[in-house]
């Protein structure tokens, strides 16, 4: 099986025309895909209209169990299932899910060293086996950032965490491309030129370039996280804008392709 | 395929301790079986606490943009993942689904007759085959009041209906009885006492009790529900209270079985 893994943020799901857009084009990428889907922004702001402010460090969000509840709904209740209504007007199976359902991904409470992040979970396990048997008939999971612990708990969970585990756990049996868009053009030598994209990162180029600072704070997690899917089997990670994702799936140039070095690709 | 369609409504929902009762019945009821909920008590408090104020006319909910967002939040975000973590943890591999989930129930937004209910849904179709697949790869079914039109709009539909609509087109098929738990112990001769109940409803008795106004008001729709369901094929529809559901599966006196005319069974 060939399956292509497309993580898509706030930049997308928070404008409906955008939202729109790029599910138009989701529809027409060939073959078996998944969606996994962040919804922060939106999150942040149904929260503050409830009372609950939003608490983060170095992006994470502190999630105390009124929070809990509240990114529950709007990620798994009105992201998901706005997504999967549109995808349905467009002639395709999605199903909306979290790592409850179907035990699909198994977290465990992140333990407090330092900082009590609250209900946020780990990955410790993804349910390959369900993931597959719902390609095979026919549905397409749209996978919100809500997993559980197996014990009854929820957990809010990082969604290009999400994306990168489900690559490469289904990675070991199957061929997985995995595609995270993002608002920039790709990872960018000046970020303030969003012409100054980078084709192709390897480890060799991302070390230079983390020593130059031209890579820093929030793209490092986005690549270490890219590198380890690599080196865990994933074919292929992209980072790009999500109205190129086409492109991308194409294997034109249109963002940033990471590739491990050349002597590991055989 | 025998299949249990198992109805519970807000006096389950709302409650902790008699959600977590009901689930560890539920959760040993044999065979392939699917939960439908509601979860109305909660969404009006919820909405309300965000200044959406319910607005009800004889017992539906009139349902404008803001009021559809919210009850989404509430039945297929915060009730229904709930609801699955803890089956989750009973060892019940439960997957959370409304009706846009692989275009499980299509609706037709109720056309505006006198009252406009907004974005409510009526009933056009079931999705068996889905519901089947599901069944039969080992994952059980939990169904909220979300529908959705085919066309990217949500729906917001009665879970009676729902568990009514799953109910007889399962029942072409297979061989499906159908559990409707409310806050009675079954249907009752003298409403304020709880020993009353009518074991046995067939349409004679029916007519009979109507004309004498021993049943009225909101069960009235509940009973012309459970005859159109046996009319339709459905084997048995039992209606009592949840902490009575194992007794009902066990065949045993726990609340009101409705049953067609007897000379009807043949």
């Amino acid at each position: 099986m060939k399956i292509s893994i497309i993580k898509i943020g706030g930049n997308v799901i928070d404008y409906p025309e955008k939202l729109e857009e790029f599910l138009s084009i989701f529809a027409k990428v060939p073959g078996f895909k998944i969606l996994v889907h962040g919804g922060g922004v939106m999150a942040s702001r149904f929260g503050e209209s409830m009372g609950i402010m939003p608490e983060m460090i170095d992006g994470r969000r502190i999630t105390d169990k009124d929070t809990l509840d509240m990114v529950t709904m709007v990620y798994a209740g009105l992201i998901s299932k706005t997504v999967v209504a549109k995808l349905q007007a467009l002639k395709v199976n999605a199903i909306g899910l979290t790592g409850a359902d179907g035990n699909l991904i198994r977290s465990v409470k992140r333990p407090v060293r330092g900082i009590d992040y609250g209900f946020v979970g780990d990955i410790q396990e993804v349910n390959t086996t369900l993931f597959q048997q719902l390609l095979q008939i026919g549905v397409l999971p749209v996978v919100n950032a809500i997993t559980h612990d197996k014990k009854g708990q929820l957990l809010n969970t990082n969604a290009d965490s999400i994306a990168s585990a489900l690559a490469t756990s289904l990675a070991e049996e199957h061929h997985v491309d995995l595609y995270f868009c993002f608002n920039k053009q790709g990872v960018l030598i000046d970020e303030n030129n969003e012409q100054s994209i980078i084709p192709l990162i390897n480890e060799d180029i991302y070390s230079e370039l983390r020593k130059e600072n031209v890579i820093h704070s929030g793209m490092i997690p986005k690549l270490d996280n890219a590198f380890e899917a690599l080196k865990q089997g994933v074919q292929r990670v992209w980072i790009g804008k999500a109205e190129n994702l086409m492109m991308a799936v194409k294997g034109k140039t249109a963002g940033t392709i990471i590739e491990r070095q050349r002597y590991d690709l055989y």
